[in-house]
């Protein structure tokens, strides 16, 4: 389970566990600027009881090319626009997914699940059904589990529903969403931005769902 | 250009820069027991004029599952099998290309280079072509670029040549093999065990292509 202590993924695992699944939890530390995420996965992985958690290290800032990772570029605030935004960061989910492949190998695993969402996000195109599928059939043929006959799926349970939707299923699998952080400018407390594109469509989404929203903004 | 400091990516480097691509090369230290292959790509890397050099860390033993990420695992010595080895590292090409990728991506590269051979080889399942066309499919799926119109490649020159071959097409474009490390338990200045699985495929190479093999070897 890819778990980046966003929505998403907390909602991604709640789902797992109640599905009966074994749930091995990885973060990923990428430099990104939202460091209190990796805070709220640790705190996500033990409230729903994740089997294991771990945080791996590696330094996308070394090539830069996205507000997330290079710190001289902004994060937009100004509203969801229909292009890919600057927050993409260059060939993020295949990376995440290629380091959880490897771990799913060593464990054995039927499945890495990922919580990526093509409706109410970003714009982000390895968020896209038609890319997990393609990275679905590359894995099937990359490891030696794939080759001696144990197929692997890549499960993204969240891909075609709605924040809302997320949301309400989330509550019923028991995520308390006070513990996740969806900023991408989260201060060091977690506490969010509230105007950013993961602000934004987060806070719409509660809306939608007719949730009251449990997140810590940053007063302003 | 993915380039590990072994004769196989030497290679593809030389071939490359002589095809008059503009190379940058990109080394990963994931924790493998051969570091010394990582000055040996920085040789390589000076002495065919690779635009620039970067090595990226991240560390794969925090998986392991392989001789070359768990120290206590013993690389086998007693010959090339037929089955997958030990030394396989789960998903490794699978890692260095998505880290290829991220950075090709921010560079704008037309293609990703990797010297991967299904000829003769280990037998790991990440280096067999239809893996690479299942790589390159997915990542034109996953991109910014790649949305935007901006195909990339995923080039394996050496993929259906021998290693004889790879050798002699080497020495033609320039390759000083002398400079290259291929063995999997290579000490700290590069000498070779001559008996592991990379030293005997290389080996044999250097005799099948009537080339005196430059190899230093760790005395016995």
């Amino acid at each position: 389970m890819l778990l980046s202590g966003g929505l998403d993924s907390a909602t991604a695992l709640a789902l797992a566990i109640r599905d009966g699944f074994e749930c091995h939890a990885l973060s990923v530390n990428y430099g990104q600027r939202h460091q209190a995420e990796l805070d709220a996965a640790r705190r996500v992985a033990d409230a729903l009881g994740a089997t294991d958690h771990r945080v791996f290290r590696l330094d996308l800032q070394t090539f830069g090319g996205s507000a997330l990772t290079d710190s001289s570029i902004a994060v937009p605030t100004d509203g969801v626009a229909k292009a890919i935004p600057i927050t993409y960061v260059p060939a993020r989910n295949t990376i995440l997914l290629s380091l959880a492949l490897a771990w799913a190998e060593v464990l054995n695993a039927d499945a890495v699940v990922i919580g990526a969402n093509a409706v109410d996000y970003s714009g982000y195109p390895d968020c896209r059904p038609e890319y997990l599928q393609a990275f679905e059939k590359m894995a099937n043929l990359a490891t030696r589990s794939a080759v001696e006959g144990r197929a692997l799926s890549i499960l993204s349970p969240l891909v075609s529903m709605s924040k809302a939707q997320i949301i309400l299923a989330g509550i019923e699998a028991g995520v308390d969403f006070a513990l996740t952080v969806s900023c991408y400018q989260a201060d060091q407390l977690g506490a969010a931005c509230g105007v950013c594109d993961a602000c934004r469509i987060r806070r719409a989404g509660f809306v939608a769902a007719a949730v009251t929203d449990p997140t810590r903004y940053i007063p302003r």
